[in-house]
């Protein structure tokens, strides 16, 4: 078979199995994930032989030491992708059930009620735990879904794709509601991209030019974010070691990820104060100071910023830092440079809060908390797909719920229209 | 200026608009619809002199009757765009709104508050009505708009985009909120859809031709619905003068719209006495049934269907009927030719209530009710800016909520990540 027929076989079959696991009651979703949580543990063995192959291929083509780590299957990696299924099994069903209901005059009741979206496909790079994640969490919506893993984890992910299949095959439903693709070229990912027909909706995860490649090919709806450039702005009048404690946390607990700190803004009013302040403890945890002039003249050590530091992902242990007139000239600088991503205040004034809040346009707007909260997890909405930062169907991290929608139930006497 | 240069022009001066309108208060936005409502009266005399130059063009070009009617600006037009303004105006702002609230372990309080799209892109034929109704709507979900209406409206318009000028300067408000584009071939609606940067949503209306062209050139995501074909199943035990009653408002009251019924299901055990009676009420209203070859034996002045007319939008005084041995029968039809518009079950049984609107993929499902009861303002929506057969987003009637989204709001004490 062709690359072209084997994705369109798949894609077929994910349509006719979404019908099946779509409307499957949530006690036969959660054996499903409870047996796929078991069978891990089960399979240990199998699975650290097929990661095996995948590792020393990642060897041989000199993969860093990162990658690698990334790439391995261990106990406690099991046991991690064993526990998230277990959690998102003990969650409620989100399926079939009412997100309000309301009398009309004629006495019609109208409600909406909560369904699957039909068909997922995700694609992803690297790490073979998303496999069992987004199987997990496509499952649990009532969701067939077809994941396309990379090239580098291809026989780990086959592996779980065969645990998958057990525990959807014990429990009577077809082992097509998740599928892998066995090709891991590019070639397979532009026709998925074509399947409008049968795939609702994309879910790239990975580094800028997958999700870019995606949108740029994709005819069918695509969740993405591109990047994160997180502010934190600290107010006149502000709690200054908080906006220490803040800032570092944000910037330093995990410099690398998407909800990392990049920009940090402060009133003009606390910057001689701040400043020195907050460098002390940044700087001794080995993070470069990129400055505007008036941060220069105040930070003697700091590296003058160039325009292209605003717009900056580090993703490292950089900090771009700005001193700004006052809160208006803050927000401004975020409506320029942000990516709608996260964007945290510091201050004590209930107004400039409210203000904040309502006027910055990102997928989570922090007062007085470190930009790291935002993560499904931490905002209490359990495991998360991804985050958004578009604004259609989902803005920020995308839990169960997001893989669902809503359609309208009527219930009548005979009503007809006059 | 190129039609490149005034798109983008249009483009920039929207997303730099949509800032100032998302974040001005309800009481200026409903002032601002107040307004164009009090100014379309005024202004009628201008109105109609413009509205007077396209509809001397229609009959140039020989337009139909019919389309020269919706075409017409005439008093009962200003009154009801006006009636429309008004209700919208009304309505609760949905801005600022916090759709919940929730407290985490650490303290931290967590909400999702709910915020405009940006910049919405309406894209439509004929009726100069949308023009207002859009811009209504959008400007109540605090978007900035541009709208491209079609070159046989382009003056009647054109004077609706000054009115609505007006009323915006009026206000404090910059008139590029709401744009009017004016060139109206298809290299503009290209170029229109390729401002992704700019603009966040494209809705077009109008038909299947216009719609097709938007979603195969738009790298904006689309909210859209191709078309309705409708459904009434009438199961065993159902009462039948319901079943009629149902089958004659769904099909005959305005069969030339979207939620109108095109296909009856009819269970084996009651076609010999429910096909007569149905035909004897729908024959009389002119409506042709091409039937199932049971549906011909019992009916012997019904056309035989050919396979073409299961998925056919009639739009029209023509009915395809289909006997079936069962509920579940029927939902595998519908499943086969349905798209995802309106379904209705004329029903006794409480079990197949429940299944049906369980099981039935479509934007509203109804028990004992007319299909023509999908629309924004018979469910209680108020005004309605079009109808998702997608379910990305939003599915179903769109009101202003379906133009907003939402963002989290996390408001701490200081708390970090740990």
């Amino acid at each position: 078979m062709s690359v072209n027929e084997i994705i369109l076989n798949m894609a077929q079959a994910a349509r006719a199995a979404a019908r099946e696991v779509g409307r499957c009651s949530g006690q036969v979703k959660d054996q499903v994930l409870t047996d796929i949580a078991a069978l891990l543990k089960e399979e240990s063995g199998f699975l650290y032989a097929e990661n095996a192959k995948d590792l020393e291929t990642a060897r041989e083509k000199g993969l860093s030491p990162a990658m690698i780590d990334r790439l391995t299957i261990k106990e406690s990696t099991i046991e991690s992708m064993a526990q998230g299924l277990l959690e998102v099994a003990a969650m409620p069903d989100p399926i079939g059930s009412m997100v309000r209901m309301w009398q009309r005059p004629n006495g019609l009741s109208v409600g909406k009620m909560r369904i699957p979206l039909g068909v997922v496909c995700m694609i992803y790079e690297s790490r073979p735990n998303v496999t069992i994640d987004a199987a997990g969490l496509c499952l649990k919506a009532g969701n067939a879904v077809v994941l396309r893993g990379g090239s580098e984890a291809i026989h780990s992910n086959k592996a779980l794709g065969q645990v998958i299949a057990k525990a959807l095959a014990k429990n009577g439903l077809p082992e097509t509601v998740v599928q892998l693709v066995p090709v891991t070229d590019r070639e397979a990912v532009k026709e998925l991209l074509k399947q409008e027909e049968y795939i609702d909706l994309v879910i790239p995860r990975g580094g800028e030019g997958l999700i870019r490649f995606v949108v740029a090919n994709s005819s069918i709806p695509v969740l993405k974010h591109y990047k994160g450039v997180c502010h934190a702005y600290v107010d006149q009048g502000a709690d200054l070691d908080m906006a220490v404690h803040i800032c570092q946390n944000s910037k330093v607990q995990r410099p690398g990820v998407c909800n990392a700190l990049e920009t940090l803004l402060v009133h003009e009013a606390e910057a001689q104060a701040f400043l020195p302040k907050v460098a002390a403890v940044l700087q001794n945890d080995g993070v470069e100071f990129r400055g505007c002039p008036r941060t220069c003249e105040i930070l003697k050590n700091a590296v003058p910023a160039r325009e292209e530091d605003w717009p900056a992902e580090f993703l490292d242990l950089i900090l771009a830092v700005k001193v700004v007139k006052d809160m208006d000239e803050a927000m401004d600088h975020i409506a320029k440079y942000g990516s709608l991503h996260t964007e945290t205040i510091i201050t004590n004034d209930y107004g400039h809060a409210k203000r904040f809040c309502r006027e910055v346009d990102a997928s989570a707007v922090m007062v007085n908390a470190s930009t790291r909260f935002n993560d499904g997890g931490q905002l209490g909405l359990g495991a998360e797909i991804g985050i958004s930062t578009s604004k259609l169907h989902a803005f920020g991290p995308m839990g169960v719920e997001e893989l669902t929608a809503t359609k309208f139930v009527v219930e009548g006497q005979g009503q007809v229209r006059s």
